[in-house]
């Protein structure tokens, strides 16, 4: 019986993905993915056979990592990121009801909401919700229904996807939503291309990231009141010191 | 300047360390922890010098942290799971401010929401809030605000600590919460021992979940209203299918 490992490889240097992630890239002669994620991890797997598929063409390229898999060899399909967390993990589930005699194992990998928070401090210390801003698969209305749910009860937000260029002012939208329950001084902060060339990391108030631009490579965090900025971290306290 | 090194190391299992908190772990010399954690992996790094407090004194272990380090070596302080999440990161960052001459890095680990939902399918495909339910730290009030949010705005729910000897029915009141905004077939998910002797997953209705007894070391997941049960598996499907 052969096996599909939905593998996430984590934001991007090959130092934070999980030691069971190489082990699973190391045994699987077949690695499929997005081109973008390919490039991260073909050097370090020489003599595979990488196959892709144009981005948005997610259905076709677990049908292909199911296609390869009945030739009768283990294949590992790749995200980067957590392949649980936005991933491929759930459509490769539900295509794999096609496939019953195929094997599924996901292999979870650190997700932007971690590795992002490690670099900017301690941001999610405190409970917390992971909102997607693109509204490619999910109506605006669900979006800022969750957003407005989020700002009210005081969760850390951290926002996925806060814009791209078809939706350049999709961040500003929900920093507007916001601040209808938040102060302008709410701590925030932008982790960009984590792990990647490029890493940066930025503290801002919630007045400032309203107007700030950013892209896809973006991770956005939204401190919850308790959220300072210490010694240029971003912290949200759990009250241990308190105890 | 010498470094301390917040380390996460994933849910218990050697396999879902990263490959930099490995890293970390073999260049310093000192590693301090709560007993459990480095019962995990005092093996895997012998001629360490491993220290630890008891539970609960997690501003003292951070301070062994410091004082360590003061001596001119470099020291990891270890968290099961992510260190950034409900862990020891922010402790850090806050004493931190005592000991300005020593650096900090903050080293991401699994947390068991991307482990957990690994072993139970897909269930975090789509926006998600991760709440915890010891209120050791956190007013009940606050959490019950946050479980209405959550399940008002039809997130999906992961849960942490969702009981204790001392909380043993905190999942119950957290279920018919969450009951009062969603039907009673809602699937959820529990994911018990994660990466460690003993794991187990258990797929349910939110009925059930009501009167299910948990403990420390299970993590819940909560589906939205479009999480379903395949296969013998927890999945909420993110649309790609449909474009």
């Amino acid at each position: 019986m052969n096996k599909i490992y939905v593998t996430g490889l984590g934001p991007g240097a090959e130092d934070q993905m999980t030691i069971r992630a190489r082990k699973v890239l190391e045994h699987c002669p077949v690695i499929i993915g997005y081109t973008v994620y390919i490039d991260l991890i073909r050097d370090l797997f020489p003599g595979k056979v990488f196959l892709s598929t144009p981005m948005r063409r997610e259905a076709d390229r677990c049908r292909m990592a199911f296609e390869e898999a009945e030739k009768g060899q283990d294949v590992a399909i790749v995200c980067s990121g957590d392949a649980g967390i936005y991933g491929m993990a759930g459509l490769i589930c539900e295509i794999g009801k096609e496939y019953p005699q195929t094997e599924i194992e996901i292999v979870p990998g650190l997700t932007a909401a971690s590795a992002g928070a490690a670099l900017l401090g301690a941001p999610l210390m405190h409970d917390f919700a992971v909102i997607s801003l693109s509204d490619l698969l999910t109506p605006w209305e669900t979006i800022e229904t969750r957003l407005r749910a989020a700002a009210a009860a005081d969760f850390v937000i951290c926002l996925y996807n806060p814009s791209s260029k078809k939706r350049a002012d999709y961040l500003n939208r929900a920093c507007r939503i916001i601040l209808e329950y938040r102060d302008g001084a709410n701590v925030c902060g932008i982790a960009k291309n984590i792990g990647r060339e490029g890493e940066s990391v930025r503290i801002l108030s919630l007045d400032q990231l309203k107007d700030t631009g950013t892209d896809m490579f973006s991770t956005v965090f939204i401190g919850n009141s308790r959220t300072v900025e210490l010694n240029g971290r971003m912290v949200t306290p759990r009250g241990y010191k308190d105890v």
